[in-house]
Parts: C-alpha cells; sequence; structure tokens
C-alpha cells in the first residue's frame, strides 16, 4: 500500500474528477422513465458540442472505443467493400484490422511509427481510384501509440481535392474534448471515441457522431448487424430510449463531465492540453530523452511517447516505476514495443500533478540507472509554465 | 422533486447496494497493470461460483445483455446455421431475432406469454430433427417480460432424451444470482447475463461462461466476429489483460457484489428470492389482481408480472405510480404493452422495501381507480412472511 | 447482513440524503481560504430563512445539540442566575441539568411524560416574578422523548402577558426544518439545534440562531466560557473563518440540504412532515396501540412515542426489531424506558418508506407477541395518505 | 474552475484519502444500537494503539482540538489552580489561553516562536516550585504555527528530576499518527487532538487519552463541566453508548483510517513523514529561502514553516498561490503573520504529491517575484528521496 493519490500518467482511462464520480454514483433511474429522456436529451445536446457538430447525429452504446469502430463500419460500409485505411501506429492498425474482419477490404496506406498521415498521399491514393471503388477512408485523428496528431483538415481538402466521394471516418479516441476536432468544419461522416479520455469518464462506452451522408450509407450497407445497429438507438432515441439497457450511470457522470467542459470552455480546454503537453515535451528533452513524434507540428496534446534510451527496456522501466512510486505509465504498442514509455496528459489534469508526475519519471529513471540530471527536466517544464500563463502568474 | 428515497420496482436495473457503488467510485487503475490482473483474476473465480461451474470459462465485454446474445450466436454459430428458438416472451424474441439479424435459420417453438418452455415440445422437435442440422436450442431461463421460469433441468433432459448434440445456449438475464441456476449440471454450453440484475451493479458489461463444447464451437463458428469475439478475449485474459479497455469501474463494484453474494451464500440468495417473490404474488391477489404467469411452478421469483384488470390501461397507470410516489414499475413489453404492469424484486431488496413497493402499488392502483380493497394485498405479504420467517422472526 | 436499504426509523439521526452525501465526499478545502469564505456565508444565510430570522445571527460549532445547549447557556448567563426551566421529557429534563451544571438556578415547572408546556403556568410562575430575577424561559419546542410539541407562539404570549423581560431560550433540534418555528415571530432568543434532524445531515454540530437581546446579555454573562464562546466565532464569522478548525465537511453537507429544503420550500416541507406523522399516527391505532402524547394539538410531526402494550418490555421489542429486520426504533428514555418505543418520521422521507417501515412495527409486534391485526395499520395509513393527498393523487 | 485534484499543502486538515471518503458516506446507524456498539470498541482500541497506551482510556467528543484543550483543562483542573504554560508558539498561547478563560492561573514559560521548549527550563521551574503548587505542565508536542517539535521526553525527564507530581498534559494534534509519540512511555496524563491531521480524517472530532492519574484528578477538579465532562463518556462507552449524538459518520472514518495506519505501520507511518519532511526541507533551502525551527533535532515532520524573503509579505505569496495555482498553504499565525508561510506534509501524502506541491511554491515564487532558481528546490528533494529509498527504489 503506498499513502496519498494515485497518479495514473497513461493516455487514458485518466483519472475521474471528483465531480464526475459523484454524479455516477447516484441512484440508478428507470431507463424507460421521464427521468431518463430528460438525461438522454441532454446528454446528445451536450456531445454535439463537443463534436463541434449541428449536423451530426450522437450514437451511444455501452461499449468502447473499440466498439465505436465497429459500430462506425458495420453501418456505413459492407462485406466485399474497399476501403482507404491510414495506417501510423498501433490503434490505426487496429482500426483497419476490424474492418478486414468484417469482410471489408483494406488498401493500406501505412507510415512509420512517428509520422502523421500525408494528405499529400492520400490525395495521390484516391486521384487514382477514378471508379470511386473506394467507400471509405479510415483515419486516426491521435495516434495514441504514437503520440502524433494527424491534420484531419488536410486529409479534408485531400480528398475534396481528389474530388472523392468516400465517407470520412475518424477516430478521435484521444482527440476529442482535449485536441481541437470540428465534426462540421471537416466534414466528418463518422466520428468514434470512448469516454475515458477527454470525456473524463470511466470507460465502458462507445460514442459516435454520425452525418446525414454516413446515415444514408447506412440505408445500403449490409454488414450483419444487430446490437451495434445504430437504426433502432436513433428511433429509440427520438423517444428517450434506447433499444438495449443503457449504462445508465455512465450518463450521470457524462452530463457532469459535458457541464465541466461547458463550464471550462472548449478553446480554454484546449489551450491547457497544448499547454500541458507542451511543458511535458520541455521536461523529457531536459532530461536528455527523445520524443517518438517526428515533427513539430504533429505533437500530440495529449500523449507524448518518449524513446528509451538505448540499453535499457521500457517495459521494464515501466514496472520499475510502478513498483517504486505506484505511477502508471503506458507501454509501447505494436512496434514499440519495450522502447517507448507513454506519458498521458489529457482530461482533468493541472500544472502540479503534471509537474509531480514528471519529478516522479525523472525519479525513476534515475533509479532505474538512466542517466538524468534531476530538475533539469522539471525546471525546463516549470519555465515554460511560467512563461505561458496568463498575466501575473494567472491561469491559461 | 419528491423526498426520501427512491422505489425502484423495475425488473433491473435495480438499485445499486452501498458497498458496490463505494466500490465503483474508487480511483481508476491501469488496466495493464498488476493490481488489474489481480482485480481480474478475482473476479473471474467469484462469477465462475455463481454460475456454478467449474468448467466454464467467463467471458466479459463492455455491453449489455443484449451484447451477450450477440457474443453468444457469432462465436457459436455460422450464417446459415439452423437453430432451435423456444419463444415465450419479449426476450426470448429478441434472442431469437439476434440470430436472424446474423443470418442464423431460426425454427420457432413458440408458446403464448404466460408460459413457460414445454420441454416435452422441444425433445420431440429434436427427436424430428434426424440429421442433427439443429446446432442450437436457444432458451431464455427466466422470461423477464412475463415473469415465467422454465425449467432448465427438464430441457436438458429434453435434449438428452432426443439424444440430439445441439448446443445448449440460455439466456439467463434475470436469473442468474437470483434464481438457481447451475451450469455444470445442467450441461449448458453457453449463459450468458448482464451485471444490473441478480449482481447488483449498473448496466454496463456482457457476462458470459462458455462450456468446452462451446469453446470447441467457436474454432469452427464462420459469423463475422471483431469486438465480440471472445477467443482474444480468454487470450489476453490469461495474461491479465483485455483486447479492449474494459469497464474498470464496474470490475470493482463486480468484485465487491461477489463478495456479498458469497457472504449471504448462494442458497440464501435463492430463498430470499423465492420468499420475497411469494410475498408479492400473496399481495397482488390479496388485491385482486391476476398475476400474468399460467402455472404455479413458473412463477419467477425476481419479477411478478401483473394483470391490469380490464378497462384500464396498464402505460397509463405507470405513469401515474411515477407521477405520484415517484416509483417506477415495469411496463408490458411486446404483446402485453398496456395489459400488464410488472414488479421487480430482485437484487438487493429486503421486506420492508418490498412491502413499501406493494403498499405504493395499492395505493396507486386506488387512485387510479382500481377498486382494490386497502390492506388486503400488505396483509396477505405480511402474513406469509412471518409464516415463513425463520425461528422467532429472524431471517430465511 | 441483511439485503438492501437499512429503514432508521430513530427520530434522528436520519438517513441522509444521497445528495448530501456526496456533497460531504468533496475534497477539503482550506478553511481560511476565499472557498471557504463564500460557502460559510451561503450556508449561514440559508440557515436564517430556515430558523425563519432576519435579526438572529447564526453561530455553528462542531459539536451535538447538546453542546449547543451548553452554549446558548454559558453565552447568556451567569452562576447563581435563576432560570424557569420547563420540563416535560427526558431532554427538557438534560437541558436544565446543563444549567444547573453551570451554577444556574433552576426553577423547575414540571409536567408529566406526555403533555406539552402549559402556557397558563409559565404566565402565572413570570407574574410571581415581580423583582424580575428570572433570567430565562427555557423550552423544548418538540420533546423528542415524548412526541410532544409544546406552542412557543403561547407561551411567548405568557410570557408577554406577564410582562416579563426573560430571555426566550427554546431547544428546537428535532422541530426545526420540520415543525413550523418562527423564531423572529415569537421573538425567540437562542433557538438551538443539531444537523441530524430536519437539517438531513450526519449529527457533529450544534447550530444556533442569537438575537440582539441575547447578544446583548451576552456581554454581561459571566459564565466561564472558551470554546463555546460565541463571541469569537461571531467576529471571525465576519471575516469568512472560524476561531476553531470548522467541521467543512458537514458545512459542505449543509449547503445542500438547504438547497433542498429551499428547493421544497419550507412550507411543503412542514405539510410533508405533518402528513406522514398523521398517517403514522392512524396506523398506530389501527394497530391498536396508544400514543403517549396526551394531547392532539400537541402531537409531534417529526416523532410518535408508542406506549407497549401491558405485559411488553419496549427495549425487548426494539431488539427483537433489530435482529428480524434490521430496523432500528427509538427507545423509551428517562421515565418512559422499557414503556415506550418511538418511530422517527422526520427528515427525508417519503410515503413508501414510511410505509415500509410501519409494516416492519406491524409484522414485529406480531412475532413478538402482540396481537396486532395485520393489515390494520398500513390500511389505516393508506386511507389517510390517498385522502389527503393532493389532486389526482399527486403530491402534498 | 481549476482542472485536476487540488493541492492542500496546509498542515491540516489534510486531504482525506478515498478510502476514509468512501468509509464516511455509509448510512447512518442507529447510536445506541448493537452495531455502533462494536463499531465504537474497534475504534477506541485502535486509538490507543495510536497513542502508544494501553492504560489510557480514550474520550471522544464532537469538536475539534480547541474543544480537545477544553475537555483536558476542566476535567483536571479546578478554578484559581496554577499550572506551568509552556508557550512557543501560537497554538500553546491558546491552549494557555483556554485555561485563564476558565480560571486557572498560567506560569507561563515563554520562547520564541521557532524554538523548541527547553526541558532544563522545565525542570528549573518545577524545582522552584517547593510547594506543589503547580497541577499541571502544559505543553504542545508539535507547535504547528511554527513547525517545532518538542522533546516529551526530555520534558518528562524534567519533571521527574524536579521529582513534581504535576500532571503532564500534552497537545498531539499535529503530531499523533506522524511524529513517534508515546503516551505510556513517557507518562502523559492527557494527550489531546483533533481527526483531521495524522488521523486523516475530516475535522469534528475533539480525540484525548487520559491517564489513570489524569482520571484520579478528575475526581476533585472543581472547574464546571458538563458537554465536556468525560465521566459519563467514559461511564457510557461501557455499554457502547455516549451521553450525545456522536459523530457517527466520522467514526465509520476513524475505523477505516485506523485500519490504513494498522495495515502501513506506526514505524513505517513515522519514517514515512520524516522521509517527507526532510526532503521538503531540502527544497526550501534549495530554493534559497530560511525555515523558522532553529535547531535541525526540533524540526517538525509534519509541517515546515518557511521565512518569507524580506521585502515580500506571505499572506500577499499565499493568495497569490492560492490564484495562480489553486494551492493552499499555511499562513503565519500569531507573531509570525505576514512573515512566513507554512508546508503541510502529513497525512496522506506520498513523493509525488509532495514534489508536485513544492513545483507549485517554486512556480508562484518566482511570479511573486521572490527570485528562486526554478528547479534547484526540486532537485534536492528528489535527490534526497532516491538518497533515501529503500533498496533499489522501493519505498521506506
Amino acid at each position: 500500500m503506498i499513502s496519498g493519490r494515485p497518479f495514473l500518467q497513461i493516455p487514458g482511462p485518466t483519472l475521474v474528477p471528483e465531480r464526475v464520480v459523484r454524479a455516477i454514483s447516484q441512484s440508478l433511474i428507470d431507463h424507460r422513465g421521464p427521468k431518463f429522456a430528460a438525461l438522454l436529451q441532454e446528454v446528445l445536446e451536450g456531445l454535439k458540442a463537443v463534436f463541434q457538430t449541428s449536423e451530426g447525429r450522437i450514437v451511444l452504446f455501452p461499449g468502447s472505443g473499440t466498439g465505436a469502430w465497429e459500430t462506425c463500419l458495420v453501418n456505413t460500409l459492407s462485406p466485399g467493400d474497399r476501403v482507404l485505411g491510414c495506417i501510423n501506429g498501433h490503434f490505426s492498425t487496429l482500426f483497419c484490422e476490424t474492418a478486414s474482419a468484417h469482410g471489408i477490404q483494406v488498401e493500406k496506406l501505412e507510415l512509420p511509427y512517428g509520422h502523421g498521415i500525408l494528405s499529400a498521399q492520400v490525395e495521390e491514393h484516391l486521384r487514382a481510384d477514378k471508379d470511386h471503388k473506394l467507400k471509405a477512408v479510415l483515419v486516426v485523428h491521435n495516434e495514441t501509440s504514437t503520440g502524433v496528431t494527424s491534420n484531419i483538415a488536410a486529409i479534408r481538402q485531400a480528398i475534396d481535392g481528389a474530388g472523392h466521394p468516400a465517407l470520412f471516418l475518424v477516430d478521435v479516441v484521444s482527440s476529442l474534448a482535449s485536441i481541437d476536432f470540428r465534426m462540421d468544419e471537416r466534414r466528418v461522416d463518422v466520428a468514434l471515441t470512448g469516454p475515458q479520455k477527454g470525456l473524463m469518464l470511466p470507460p465502458g462506452m462507445a460514442i459516435l457522431a454520425v452525418s446525414d451522408k454516413a446515415l444514408k450509407a447506412s440505408k445500403s450497407a449490409r454488414c450483419p448487424r444487430s446490437f451495434w445497429d445504430w437504426g433502432p438507438v436513433l428511433e429509440r432515441n427520438a423517444r428517450g430510449e434506447f433499444p438495449y439497457t443503457p449504462a445508465t450511470a455512465l450518463l450521470f457522470g457524462l452530463k457532469e463531465s459535458l457541464a465541466m467542459l461547458a463550464e471550462e470552455g472548449l478553446p480554454n480546454v484546449f489551450r491547457r492540453h497544448a499547454r500541458l503537453a507542451e511543458a511535458c515535451r520541455r521536461a523529457v528533452q531536459g532530461m536528455g530523452l527523445k520524443i517518438l513524434a517526428k515533427n513539430r507540428d504533429e505533437y500530440s496534446n495529449t500523449v507524448t511517447a518518449v524513446c528509451m534510451p538505448d540499453g535499457f527496456d521500457s517495459d521494464a522501466f515501466i514496472a520499475h516505476a510502478q513498483k517504486s512510486l505506484d505511477m502508471s505509465l503506458g507501454i509501447g504498442l505494436g512496434k514499440t514495443k519495450g522502447r517507448v514509455f507513454r506519458i498521458g496528459h489529457l482530461g482533468s489534469l493541472n500544472e502540479m500533478e503534471l509537474l509531480g508526475g514528471l519529478a516522479g519519471v525523472e525519479m525513476t529513471l534515475k533509479s532505474f540507472g538512466v542517466p538524468v540530471p534531476l530538475g533539469a527536466g522539471l525546471s525546463a517544464a516549470e519555465s515554460y509554465l511560467l512563461e505561458s500563463a496568463a498575466t501575473g502568474y494567472g491561469r491559461p
């Protein structure tokens, strides 16, 4: 047993804010009664604001981000359809594998870990598809495994530039409510996420926003579907219900976390994430370590993947940090297994928590044998936080 | 706003006991760390005891009972397969519709609402299937829509009597941890449930127990599957992990509710449900109302469906009860819409709560215009509770 | 272990509403910081409304109702002072004993248990005190031990009728926020209470409202005092602080319970208590038992003391009820020990909870050997609740 | 609104650990029932272990540490009695003022802020009291206002050396369960505290341990007392009750915090506090600031009072830190008002929390204009934590 509060520095699930924990602990209500209908309505409206969409319809399932992939695919595509799968990390790989499992043919546009999707490549690929055989483009906005954010605006321009009618299906699992994502402005057709990242909830839901075009596509999509069929959800939602037993407790929490986001203001939420992320990166560099992401303008504001120095295994380091300080860091996934550790800096987080977490990283690296100069990382982070603070010290 | 504690007399979700609420509110932990692995191990073992299985493997998903239907079917069957669907209410109908949605052909063995599955009919049907084209028998142990419990032992005997190798797939959503269900003894191949009934949790999971035979069947089953594929779950569980982000908070709660069930003792849990259910039925009959279930030995111990007297609409009555006393009752589903209301008596419940709920039913029926003799139902319930109590008054 | 929710039918502490429990569980804040000052201000204003005072000053201590007695006395009186102590039960006796312990001489105006204070006697006594040697009149508004509410308006008239300048010191422990109490209109000088009754909090505070006259009296009062001295409290409160470490968590809860009272509206709160209390009394009489309170217009709306039939010991009955159903009833205190049991019906409570509790009383009386006709009490309560309900059924 | 978790770096109340928060949120139970008696028994035994006493009796009141002073004094002394009051800070001053308020004559042995009590002075003073007019010696073990811990063993030796029979009354408010305090070994007669420091609870109680000698003294002590009279408490506790309504919710929490202390082990608890305190001091010195406490062996392991550099007002700095980072620091009290700020490091706390808090101090000092070298304090703390960690990194 370790005294005090835990530091969960993984890129989600994040620590759930007290207000949300309390909301979740309310007595359950009848999911077919009038109070539930009011709750649902409020949550759907709040989510639309977070997805920055007025046109999109929100679809909720008890499930996970993984389930959201499946929902997105089986509702819009048919077995045998071809899609363009943009792959630059572990989660984009899995998104495409989900498609394959349902008989969808994935043309892969693959980039090395650490790079963002190249919009020029997307455009070139789509231009080559003269017959418009490609039904959709699959992209992960923020690759949680590598700490790289791809440029959704540029990819939208690429699709438009190619004059291609493909659906634009975007995983925003680790970006929504943390990094600026604009569903309507980018004309994204399906944006999908889970609750345990920027939405600051415990895991247990699949959350999607669906465009009219995607809805239309679902009329003819022939992937077998039952649980994940969004048709009955939208139909029953109109009556304040669900076709399944909803995760009512999470909806209580979601109402509260949406209220918190609204109180802070989305632009402030994005700025806070950007500032904390930059402080984290300065600290990592101050410690003499390298960041996996290759391009500054693709650095993720929710997670930083740090390259473990040669000769050290990141899995062993993470176990050491866990054992020493009860601190949880994210492991290297897929091709980076054993080679990177990841620091999550998203959701409900402030400067002092981040600095406490970075101090933990410094100390455990040192005691693991990595020659980091104590305090160098922290002072770099502190300097940045001070210079980037609003007037006086103030807050961003 | 209505003062005091709510009465949620629907047949699930039930009110979550305080202990479980508190467990759920713990700080999230890394779902890839050592604490999580220990939690998972404990929960899997505890669930096996509740399913009364030593052979079965537990499979967990963030989802719902509806998702558990899909998991059960897509892992064991292939498009084009034939199954025997035993239908005696709304949920057994939906279970079979889920099969159809995935291309499985359902031979329906249908009985009127209020009846349990007739094992003789099952046996007859299976005997007629000389070529063993039927791959599975689908049964709902406790039809939540009608308050009827079918005899799983007899159906097992029917399958054996016919010498039929079909898989035995049983929905135990509203029976597990409330009504005696024995996976191993009845050689059930897949038993599936959700957390929000006898397991006393908020909704948000699909929970299954899977036999060796079902596991074997999954090797050749060809329904497309990705999220609901139990293969990766079992594989990753062996390493203390999941292939998706698990609903950690619910697992905290599940550990606690399993501890509560173990403390009370499963036989005592079953006896408590049986006793409260009989008290509820006596009350209903004391009020001069009829129970939908036709046969005494099929009365459900978790939910009682009550026939609304002629001339009264049950949906309007339920809305009246909600408005008058903030009491939630279950609506009539499917063919009984507007004609029955359902009283849930499962999960964490005691005598006084039940009697308070029944008093609410008496009063709101009366004020709705139904000529019930005030106190007649309650005194019948009280009499039974007194006579059935252990020595002195004591507790069952 | 008994399943389900507990029934705590004692006259306080009462079950704390979920909203308040959640408020109490917030992270502590610095009791010398700006957030605390804002919290304090809000709580003080809210309490003034509940005491129905605009002139009075609120004084808070970590403590209990017993501590509020001491605060009231040591701040307004000096050793050797004479007071008129109105005694009609256990708690009024203790209030006067607290005075004696501090060297105050108590002239006792004693009435048998079950009676309210007779204002005529008070007037007669005060008239006889021609030299105005009596410095204060001590009254308990609602005698929690007997379930009797004295008429504060009449006692005020008696004091005025006698033209006597004595301070009017009133214990409103089990009446405030449940039974109409009007500090300003009755010109009460000190009204004192605890948080665990009508204010719906866990115990742990002494809460007082103090008139200008009482404040003035405190300038010359010479009882030694340090902790309970309200002078420093009022002085530091003006700066948003306390001279001791305040029970911050309870203040979080108090803010919430005051919000709940404001939402329901004090007149509705009083009506709800009156209605539930009358239903309880009808039930008790329906069971063939006698109420200790002698006069209908003095029946308490927060607690009913029930006479145990001859030949039965109430302590043994209460232990039986506790053992049988985990139901807590109030014991007979002082002169009624072993002869009465008390049913609390105050705070956050609704019809179904009350009826569940009364059902528990019926059943455990029966199983204890008291020949109560099952259902008779409950049907009487139900009838009254139905006839007294607002239009349709509705709510009071 | 500031995102993330708050940093409450005041020397109590401290942040309540989750486990304790959850325990406090349990449904209230009857304070006169059998469950309560069992809870009380467990809590009293647990507290004896924490006070390191087998002889002492525990006395609990709803109240505060301030109330514990009064309890201690009015139960053991009489108006007119003389006592030796050891004063070296704000709280020892107030302890003595409480005595004066009750008519007790205090001979003051005063030392400048920053110094511990000199046992030689105590011995000299007591030797001079040939007639043993001094009835008690009043000492504060850990002066929360200055961050100085006095040597209780040495003061005991001083009393013994003088052959003086005075009672030894010790305030352990900010030392119990954090700094080694041994009631029996030091033959302390009354040790008193509150729950909101090392016991990790919200404030709201007065907690005392009382020796046989103190109990005997209470028989003849003549200070008027009623609420704070420990006689009825001890008498009723023997029957599992209290003479007032106890703060049941806090007792739930206390049971849990005592369990946590027992799990960690008192010696480990002391070592953890010592290590975190030393890290804090190294950080403060690394920032170029001075510690108020003069002697290394009197440095407090629960709170560090830091001298504000000349030209800076500590109240203004604390307000700046609060506004900038929502961090709460302790203000300078009494003679140090405006000249020191205090960092609390007690209760449920770990390395990363401490370092996060120290980072907050560094940053806000800097932005307040104090020329601190960023990172210097933190690296000093980190170095010490690393070198003082158990094998590998491990934990102390």
